[in-house]
């Protein structure tokens, strides 16, 4: 019997006119499995809820996959392996398996998990990640910011490595993309006055969903609870821009400069 | 007369089955005008191109806009006020203008300047960004690695900011993204090999499009001529990680950290 493929199928931050079409056609598949990840039994699937919200209804076969909310390594491991045997046992049966994510299935996504647990486990399985769209491209695309304008530099990092680290990126790049802002928001607002950054940042909360919250005025967040799906995007006007070998320069220009 | 609404129209980098079902929408109205972005009016649009190998074809209203491969700041500002005036009047005719643009439309993309000239002619102007894929979310993808793990962080820069810049940040991230490699291809290489970093690295050419070209063994590619649409992901295990204040946390025991 020929093994069954495994899809990461990414579908956008939460809007399901952000599934990208090959994600969509892969949906339409009564034949395939889906799976999804929840954080406990209790809790609902917010890739799943996607798909739902698309009008889409469940396939016959459908299993969620319990990826808990925690560091402990040896936890993880044991939650991960349950998660990839029960994918292979559909895929040793011939059944082709989509994974459901959020956002984009290489970025930030359980998906790297499975993937790599389910080959671990049997390396002969084939594997397509179908790429998404991902939040803070849709919160940029919101607010209308550029993420990115010519030349510039990003950069994205969960937000807990700390107020110094954030203000040591807001001078080396022009855009910054703040993950999980939630536990250091109060911390975050005040570097950003500080630095007269609170003009040019704009805080999402769930991006791309219908709760979607876009808060210009930072300052007015000061002292709220967020969702912990919250971001904030900075366009750093700060950063001093080094020296650039244009794309259009020879070898041998590149070579000869100091 | 009610004035048009102007789409950003992100359409991936390349497989037309990474469009979105929004931006697919979008491309489907008779009524609307299509424009999208060529260097010369001897170039083709490689945003077209994803449309029409789509199986879609030109609306009866469609206009090609003008924007030049140049740094000359007044040049870019004459083209820019032209495509945007292109844009306007077709806006002030009451028609919808689709901006068809590759990848993500805030990413990197002529929709930063086009948009930002037709709001400071007409403030009216309504205005939408779909966002998009981008090419490096399609690439990391096809290679099947993550772009992002739990809590990695990520820069993207255009590689032309030069050698120093990439080690320094290749030590500060997981996860560098360097667009436009080409003119510095040999010296990355050479850098790559030096940080023992070739082996977690890859190099894609024209990510998503019908010659997309993936090489991991980077080796092979010293010397070679690439193409002007190339990008390496390089996943680094040089990262020290810093301390890391977790989401769960509260804020008592943040501020008591030193």
């Amino acid at each position: 019997m020929t093994k069954g493929k495994l899809f990461g199928l990414s579908l956008g931050p939460g809007d399901p006119q952000l599934i990208t079409r090959r994600a969509w056609d892969c949906l339409q598949r009564s034949d395939a499995v889906w799976t999804y990840p929840i954080r406990t039994k209790q809790h609902d699937s917010y890739a799943l809820d996607i798909a739902l919200r698309a009008g889409l209804s469940l396939p016959a076969q459908h299993q969620p996959l319990i990826f808990p909310m925690t560091h402990d390594v040896e936890k993880l491991a044991r939650y991960w392996a349950n998660a990839a045997q029960a994918v292979l046992n559909h895929l040793h049966q011939g059944r082709d398996v989509m994974f459901l994510v959020e956002g984009d299935a290489s970025t930030y996504s359980t998906f790297t998990h499975l993937s790599r647990t389910v080959r671990a486990l049997d390396e002969e399985i084939a594997i397509e990640t179908v790429p998404g769209v991902t939040s803070f491209h849709a919160a940029a695309a919101h607010v209308q910011i550029p993420l990115a304008d010519v030349d510039d530099t990003v950069a994205v990092i969960p937000a807990g490595y700390g107020i110094d680290m954030i203000d040591k990126l807001l001078r080396e790049f022009d855009t910054l993309v703040l993950l999980k802002v939630k536990p250091l928001l109060d911390d975050i607002l005040h570097l950003l006055q500080q630095r007269e950054l609170l003009d040019s940042s704009y805080f999402v909360e769930k991006a791309g969903s219908p709760e979607e919250r876009v808060v210009h005025d930072l300052a007015a967040l000061r002292g709220q609870s967020v969702n912990y799906l919250s971001l904030i995007i900075v366009r750093s006007h700060h950063r001093e821009r080094g020296e650039m070998v244009r794309g259009c320069k020879n070898k041998s220009t590149i070579a000869s400069e100091p």
